[in-house]
């Protein structure tokens, strides 16, 4: 679990990353340095650069986390639950705690710098790659690539609706309750196409 | 069918954009003027405008033929086919056709413009709009909804697998026997998930 010294580094290295973000915000990410963040967060720049190699890495801070957090959605099946369950959950729980997607100025960074949609997209890909490895210990590697493809896909759809909804008018808590029946009906459909124990 | 009139118009508006395409992707889209396209294609920029009222539809000069036919398909489908026969089968035609995706020039102007890129993501959501408004007259709209965005993701998992297949050093007729199955799979699985009839 860590200890003190641990949650020290943790601390500094989320410290960082929200900083950073905050001045990419301000400032757009290409205009704003290294140096920059170190000095408004107070550390070296060595410091910055041992827990960010580059500096995308502080905008995509918990890539890592997340890529985690999809392989032990796969890995959290139950028994008798159907492939895709954990998949569904961790969705589900996403939208639950955030039905608006990313925050502010998550994405007002993210509008604002080609090199940073590119770098989205790339890890988006190795997730996706990620998730159809572990998918492949129960189905052929093909459709476990396609099934992960299209696990992937439902949030930017969840995400487009949600602007769609917001534009219109809605109330918060409609737009979440809509936006959990999307993702939840977008699974029933992959569970069907599957089959509920897995099987093609 | 059209007559002499009809024809030579259609050719002047295919031979402007080809020629717009060219300039575009010798000299990047930004640095390139309607006057030079319509110099090169040696017509009146008053000419280039009737046919395309802005210059990003020089570039996609054949988004309503596109949508046009994404919308023809479904409305293919014949007695007892699936639901998402019509759509298979352009998805097929389009791979068989052209397993690597749209031309080197194309992606040469798309990868250099970040308006265009914009453009065509909203232009992919309308195609996706449309094609969920037509599908909604079969099954329920939020099943709709997902249905036509997961067949719109077919196309960029399969782009991305082509790529890779390139990259590993497949000859063509293999990549595009592969990619012919790839699209052909995930069309089996979301015929699954509704039931081939069409039922949820």
């Amino acid at each position: 679990m860590g200890g003190l010294r641990e949650r020290k580094k943790a601390e500094t290295r989320a410290r960082i990353a929200d900083v950073a973000l905050r001045l990419f915000a301000e400032r757009g990410f290409d205009q704003t340095t290294v140096a920059e963040v170190a000095a408004a967060a107070d550390v070296s720049v060595k410091t910055v650069f041992n827990y960010y190699p580059a500096k995308e890495d502080l905008f995509f801070d918990r890539a890592e986390e997340i890529e985690q957090s999809w392989l032990e959605a796969v890995a959290d099946r139950q028994e008798g639950e159907s492939l895709l369950a954990g998949l569904r959950r961790r969705s589900l729980g996403r939208f639950a705690d955030h039905p608006n997607g990313p925050s502010t100025h998550f994405r007002r960074v993210l509008a604002g710098s080609p090199l940073l949609q590119a770098k989205g997209q790339q890890m988006w890909a190795w997730h996706e790659d990620a998730v159809a490895a572990a998918l492949a210990e129960e189905v052929d590697e093909l459709t476990a690539r396609i099934l992960a493809h299209q696990v992937f896909n439902i949030h930017p759809l969840a995400l487009r609706m949600v602007e769609r909804w917001t534009e219109e008018g809605l109330e918060a808590d409609e737009i979440r309750e809509r936006v959990l029946a999307l993702v939840n009906r977008a699974f029933d459909l992959l569970d069907r196409s599957v089959g509920v124990g897995g099987a093609v």
